[in-house]
This record gives C-alpha cells, sequence and structure tokens, in this order.
C-alpha cells in the first residue's frame, strides 16, 4: 500500500540514544537502537542487541551520541492556511478578529497561497519536531496536500466545511450542503492515501454556527462510509453555547445538542472544547470522542478547557497549536511547556490553589505522542516507537544551555526543550530535518515566497495593521 | 565611576536597524542608527543621519541589514543559585517542593557551585536577550558576584535573608537579625558598584515567614542609609496571608502588614504580589512600590497575579522568571509570550470570558525594558535607547521561520520571537553574544562543570528523583 519512493538507504540502525518508546510499557531505554527498513521499524531494543542483530543488514548506521529519540509529535489542530496571517489579528478583540481580519485574509485566499502557507507551516512544524498533523479546515485542500507532499509530512487534511450563518464574506455564503458534501467526496478521491500514504482526507465542520443540522449528519454518514474521520471546533465560546440554546433547544450547548443528534462518534476530533459541563465531558467520554486542547489558543481567546477533568474520565486528550492569528508561536513544544503550567493554574479557580502535581510531564508527552495518534485514527501505525509501526521520529539533543542540568529526563523534555534542541526529524522512514536543515524543501525560498503571498494578500483583502508605537 | 576596562574598540556605529526606542514617546525608527561612545549611547535616529555625523569620529561601523535593535532585556526576579537545581523539583506539591528538594539544595551549596550556577544560569539569560537581573537571593553573594563579572552582565545581587522560620535546614536556622544586617552591609561593601560598575548590591527578605519586624525594619533603614532597594518575596500563597492575618494581627495579609509597619516604599520590588485585594493594591501604587510578575511561576505554583488591576493603579510591573525548579526555561522571551496569554485567559474568572486585548504587546514589551529598569532602580541608566543612557542592547533576526510574516512588528517581537532570534547582545558597551556565540565565557566548559557540580551537589544534599518511566 506505502509504497517507497526511490532512496540511495532503505535500511538503517540509529542508536546510542535515550529512546523514550511512548508504548504501552512506558519503555524508555537508557542506551537504545532502532533498526528501520523502508518507512518501518523492524526492531527496538539495547542498541548492543540492535547492533549485533542487525548490523549486517543495515546500509547505514548512525551513532545518535546519547541524544534522545522520541516518537514524532503530532499536532492535532492547526490551519496551515493562517500562517501568512501571522500577526495581523494581534490584541484585537474577538469580532474584530473575524469579522475584520481573519473572514477577509482567508476568503481572499488563492490555491496558491494556501501552498506557501502551508509550506511555511510546515517548516515550523518540521523545527518543531512535528512529523504528523491533523488540519482544522482551510479553502484548498489540493494547495494543503501539494504542501504536505513536498514536506515529506503526515497529515489529515480538511476542508472547511460551512452551510449557513450570518456575516459570512459573499463568495463563502452560497455553498449548499450537498455542495459541501460532494466537494470533500471528490478532494477524498484525489488526495485520500497520497504521498506515500501520508495523506489522509477527513470531513469538516468549521462550528455549530455554520452548520444546518443536514450537514451535520450527512457528514457523520460520509465519514461513516469513506471510514474516515471529522474535524470540528467544538464549544470554543460562551456565546455559542448561548446560541445552540437558543436555536437548537437544548438545555447547556454545543456538545448536548450533538449527543442528541447522535453526532458524537469515537471518530470525530472535537477541537478546543471548553465551554463542556460535566454531563457533556460524559457524552464525549461515552463516545470515544477525541479532544485537542490548544492552550496558548485557549487562554488568549477562548478560556480554560476542564482538561483535567477530561483525562479522569478516560476521554483521549492531544495537543494542537491552532492557526498562526490564534497563537503567533506554531510551536507544538511550546505547547507542551503551556498545558503543563496552564492546567496546574487552573485548578485556583477549581479549587482555591493551583495544583503543581496536575498534568505531570510523562502525561503531556503522551498527549502529544500516541494521544495524537489515537486522535488522528493513526496510532495502529504512529505515535509511539514500537516494531512494526512507522518510523516517524525525532532526534533531541539535551546538551546545551536549554536543558542542562538533566536531573529529570522526562520533565526535562516537556518543561526545558525548545525548539532549539530539536535537530533532526524523520517521517516514514525519510529524513525530513537532518542536524537542523530542512532537506525536502528550500526553507529560504519558501520564506521569501511567503513575504510576498502574505503582503498581497492583505492588500488584496483590505486588511490594515494599526502602528502600535510611533514609527519614525 | 564607570570606568571602561580596555577594549579594541571604543566608538562604534550601529545601523540599517529597526530600532525599538522604548522611550517615553516611544519611537520607533524603521532604518535608525546608534552612536555609542565606551559604554554610552551617545546618539540614536535615523541611519543617514548618524551616518553622516559620526562616521568620521567611529572606529567601527556594522550595518545590522534591518535586523531589530531593543533594550537589553531586565529579568527581575531570578535564583541564580537555582540553575543547578534545575528539573529537581517538577510535578510535586509544594511542601515536597520546598522541604524535600529545594531546601536540601540550596543548603548543601558551595561558593563554586553558586558560582557555576549562575555562570549556567547566565548563560541563558545571554541566550534570551537579558543585559541585567535582579537576584532574588541566594546564600553566596561572592560566587554570583565572580560570575556576574566574567559573564559582563548587569546584576543587583541580594542575599538570601531570614532569622526566623521552622523547618529550616539546621545550618539556616541560626542567624540573628544583627548577623543578617551585618552580612549584608559587608557584602555591600565589598561588591556594590564592582565589575566597571555594573553589579549593584541590594538589601533581601526571602519572605515574611522567615522574617521578624525587626529584621523587616532594619532592613528598610538599611537600605536607605546605603540608598539601595529591596528584594522580597510578597504574598505568593493564600497560607501566607493567613499566616500573617493570624500572628500578625492585621485583617489581610503580607502587603498589609508590611504597610501598617511602613516598609513599602519606593525601593522595594515585590516579587510574585499574586494573593493582593484591591486595598493592598492600593498600598503598593500609593508608595511606588514596584511588582516582579512571573508568569510560568504563577501558574505553576502560586496563582493569577492580579496584573491588569497592577497596571491600573499605575504600578510598575515587570517580568521575572523566578528560578530553574519554579520554571524550568529560564527565559524571559516566553515569559513575555506567557504574559500575554495568561493575562489574557485570566479574564475568564474576573468577567466570564477571555479577553484578548488585555496587556497588549506594547505593554509587555515595556515591562521588560523600561519598567525592568524602573524595578531595579536604575531607570536613569537603562530600559530605554536614548542618548546619555548605556549601550544594553539586543540585536534581533526576525527573518526566519519563527517570525515570519511580520506584519505587526511590535506584537510579533512578543509573540513570535524566541530566543533561536536573539543573535548580539551588548552590555555596558561590550558585546557579550556576537552571532550567537557568547564572547564573554566558554559555554562548553560552563556546561560541563556545571553537570558534574550539579550531580555532586544533589548526592550531598541526598536528593533523589524517581523515575517517572520504565527506564530499561
Amino acid at each position: 500500500m506505502e509504497t517507497k519512493s526511490s532512496s540511495s538507504m532503505s535500511t538503517m540502525i540509529l542508536h546510542n540514544a535515550v529512546i523514550v518508546t511512548m508504548d504501552l510499557e512506558s519503555r524508555v531505554y537508557g542506551n537504545g537502537g532502532v533498526f528501520i527498513v523502508q518507512d518501518q521499524i523492524k526492531a527496538i531494543g539495547q542498541s548492543a542487541d540492535i547492533l549485533q542483530q542487525f548490523s549486517p543488514l543495515s546500509e547505514q548506521i548512525i551513532d545518535l551520541r546519547g541524544q534522545i529519540l522520541l516518537p514524532g509529535f503530532i499536532n492535532t489542530h492547526v490551519h496551515t492556511s493562517q500562517q501568512l496571517g501571522r500577526g495581523i489579528a494581534d490584541d484585537v478583540d474577538l469580532m474584530t478578529w473575524l469579522h475584520d481580519r481573519i473572514w477577509p485574509y482567508e476568503s481572499n485566499m488563492t490555491e496558491e497561497d494556501s501552498f506557501i502557507s502551508t509550506l511555511l507551516c510546515g517548516i515550523e512544524f518540521i523545527h518543531s519536531g512535528v512529523t504528523c498533523f491533523a488540519e482544522a479546515g482551510g479553502q484548498h485542500v489540493t494547495g494543503m496536500a501539494r504542501a504536505v507532499e513536498l514536506l515529506g509530512l503526515r497529515a489529515c487534511l480538511v476542508q472547511s466545511t460551512m452551510d449557513c450563518g450570518e456575516g459570512l464574506p459573499a463568495s463563502w455564503a452560497v455553498r449548499t450542503t450537498d455542495d459541501c458534501i460532494q466537494s470533500q467526496k471528490e478532494l477524498y478521491e484525489k488526495h485520500h492515501n497520497a504521498a506515500e500514504g501520508r495523506i489522509r482526507v477527513w470531513l469538516g465542520i468549521r462550528q455549530i454556527m455554520n452548520a444546518t443540522d443536514r450537514l451535520l449528519l450527512e457528514t457523520r454518514n460520509t465519514a461513516k462510509e469513506l471510514n474516515t474521520g471529522i474535524h470540528m471546533h467544538v464549544a470554543e465560546i460562551p456565546y455559542e453555547n448561548q446560541l445552540v440554546m437558543d436555536t437548537r433547544k437544548v438545555d447547556h450547548g454545543t456538545v448536548t445538542f450533538l449527543d442528541k443528534i447522535g453526532f458524537l462518534q469515537n471518530n470525530l476530533l472535537s477541537a478546543h472544547t471548553v465551554w463542556v459541563n460535566h454531563t457533556e465531558i460524559d457524552f464525549l467520554s461515552r463516545a470515544g470522542v477525541k479532544v485537542s486542547h490548544c492552550p496558548a489558543a485557549a487562554m488568549r481567546m477562548l478560556g480554560f478547557a476542564p482538561i483535567k477533568e477530561m483525562l479522569d474520565a478516560d476521554i483521549c486528550v492531544s495537543l494542537g497549536t491552532d492557526g498562526a492569528p490564534s497563537n503567533n508561536r506554531m510551536s507544538i513544544v511550546d505547547e507542551m511547556y503551556l498545558a503543563s503550567l496552564i492546567n496546574k493554574g487552573r485548578e485556583v479557580f477549581a479549587n482555591g490553589t493551583t495544583d503543581p502535581t496536575i498534568l505531570p510531564a510523562e502525561m503531556v508527552l503522551r498527549m502529544v505522542t500516541i494521544n495524537g495518534a489515537k486522535s488522528v485514527l493513526w496510532d495502529n501505525e504512529i505515535g509511539s516507537l514500537e516494531a512494526g509501526k512507522k518510523a516517524d521520529l525525532v532526534v533531541i539533543d539535551p546538551f546545551s544551555w536549554t536543558m542542562v542540568p538533566a536531573h529529570d529526563c522526562i520533565s526535562s523534555l516537556v518543561y526545558c526543550m525548545r525548539t532549539e534542541n530539536v535537530v533532526s526529524v524523520m517521517c516514514n522512514g525519510k529524513w525530513i530535518m537532518k542536524d537542523k536543515k530542512i532537506v525536502t524543501v528550500d526553507e529560504k525560498e519558501i520564506i521569501s515566497a511567503a513575504k510576498q503571498a502574505s503582503s498581497e494578500l492583505l492588500k488584496r483583502a483590505g486588511i490594515k495593521i494599526p502602528n502600535r508605537m510611533n514609527v519614525l
């Protein structure tokens, strides 16, 4: 199925690494090795054993000199199309954010803009150790897919899908429910399983205020038919819940309504999910819904999601960066640090004092690896370093001033590590970054193209950012 | 007073930079230049004007190729001695943190440990663009001072001072009030104005639960006599306030008591200051007390300080990282990002929803520059780029994937910038980092010494960190 395209090397040993496997037994090899054939991990264990058994079969043997090997990180909520819009909506209220900045921006994008935006975003992902992401929905899936193919990343792509709603840009306001479903089926046909199987196409719902009941149900049914996932923004702000209560006759908010119509399923990736009560947490848990927690965006725009309560209810929670205008740093590495801090701090409001023991480092690490894999319905192949899984991995250099001393290796990865420590990244058995140099695309060219495209896009969209200071 | 030690260059122009001056008029030069003589900025303005007027007088002319020039950042609350203890107390409750980890660690430190710890911490500061910091109090000021002198940084150093309190390590429990004051006077004599004037010695109070009333009053009087500042942890946890109410007969907490005894003065740097009510904010404001807000430590351990309310009351609020066991990332750059996010999020609890307009980027930038300078009582010489001030500055490269596109230069500095973007740092007219290489000390040597010293210190202190995973 996933055929490997031509490459000079197809068998490889990485050894002399601290391997944090993130497997079911939470195994960590103090001096471990891994044997990779094509796109797959064939064996993992102590360095000495791996070397002894597989050296004769390996075209390449790489000594990682005590660096740390982890599963590639998984970013489960991102708008790759918004990368060119980084900084267009900082420190403004939500209505300005949406009506005066984001909608004009997105509705003026071309497929080429989306391509460039995804490339720029992809560079940031790779430098942050991300090998797989879940797109939250943009206008031009084909542009995204072209970029993902080039970058060498793994992704679940989604079209931004809306069939109703007030105040939308004119170009968006005309889509029927059937259009929405049909175009997504076509995208599925065109891109699903493309790029050596690295691309999957999901169904998207932008948010409940832009979806008719029929769109919700057709989406659920189509996803089932295609055996794929659904990505949706859920319970982001109190206003959303209130509107659902007022117009859809339920006693709480979006999650209560989605439960009522049978939309909650285990293939739903529910982004943000901030304003939910205990009953709704129970609905999500029972249905096996996955939640993407985006700490920075939550703090900045939405509120504190009850992550501890969700984890206590056995909900699979993963981490996302959201889009650049919601969180200018698109770094899952920073998101790990934030997730821990924010959820410890949130206890002040629940219980009167912070609780530094909440969301310990090992749980945060799980959120960006195995929980991420479950959230994108791909945990049979990614999310941990185990024989039989894909070779998606990241090499961390812990020997610089950012991480020394490392008295606690696991907490050091979550609380000290920065993107600066991410040195090499492999996806699907191929290096996409080596020694901090991205090898699949030309960074400088992309940065240059992005500057130009974003500047033209803002002009086209009529977006002007006021000066904050006295520029001379 | 501040004589410059020998250096090959004593006059210099930096030009072709975006200069964010942080002066009273919030001037930003789109293409600016600065003329530096010895340790001082002699002129600042448009590149063309500076070049025309001062080129003949300049031994060196450096083209910054459009990079951004800012005042050096000021970190107003840090425990440099705790750097070797990074990771020793992650995800543990407060009592374990203090009694089983921090006290054994600190009370087993030697002066040499403190020297190495401060060097390691200093490397992180320099890479984060910090040129000046306020030490919160450790055991060995002489060790710190030696390190600061070598690093080329500017600092206000403080001895950790306690004359009472239960459960303290034996070696700390014996100090009299007179000892505390006398030893600080000696440190002042020895180190104040050392290192070309880069070092100042302040008075310290660790916290109210370890200070008699007499120590507080003597500290206040001694600081006045020496014309220096006082650094103290204030209102960190609800328990502290409760204890003050119970034992010191006031109706709220630490700040109320400090006001009552006349301790609140404009030379007091009040760290954290989380649990204060409106009356206490008013006390702080009227007295001109400065507050060091440490967002990461607050989220992780203490709670949400009412920063918006303090700023509304015209209190000078600056930013601090706190110590490594409270915030493993000792980066003021990350602290800027956090300060904005956390205080926008905090509005949920005050007003029901987040407010993305709270603590805008320009205010956060002020907190790490001019407000930092005011907090360390040094704003006549640092905190902004102006003729007559010291040449403490940082060069930011905004052209990499972390900061592109930069539609909003100021918000980009606060929300996108990472330590990766800090390329060069000057303190007191001397480069201490150039093109990401620290020139004052040998990074590798320090990292190596820090690993060894920290490992031996933990052994001596009997601190064992349990494994979080299944290490094979």
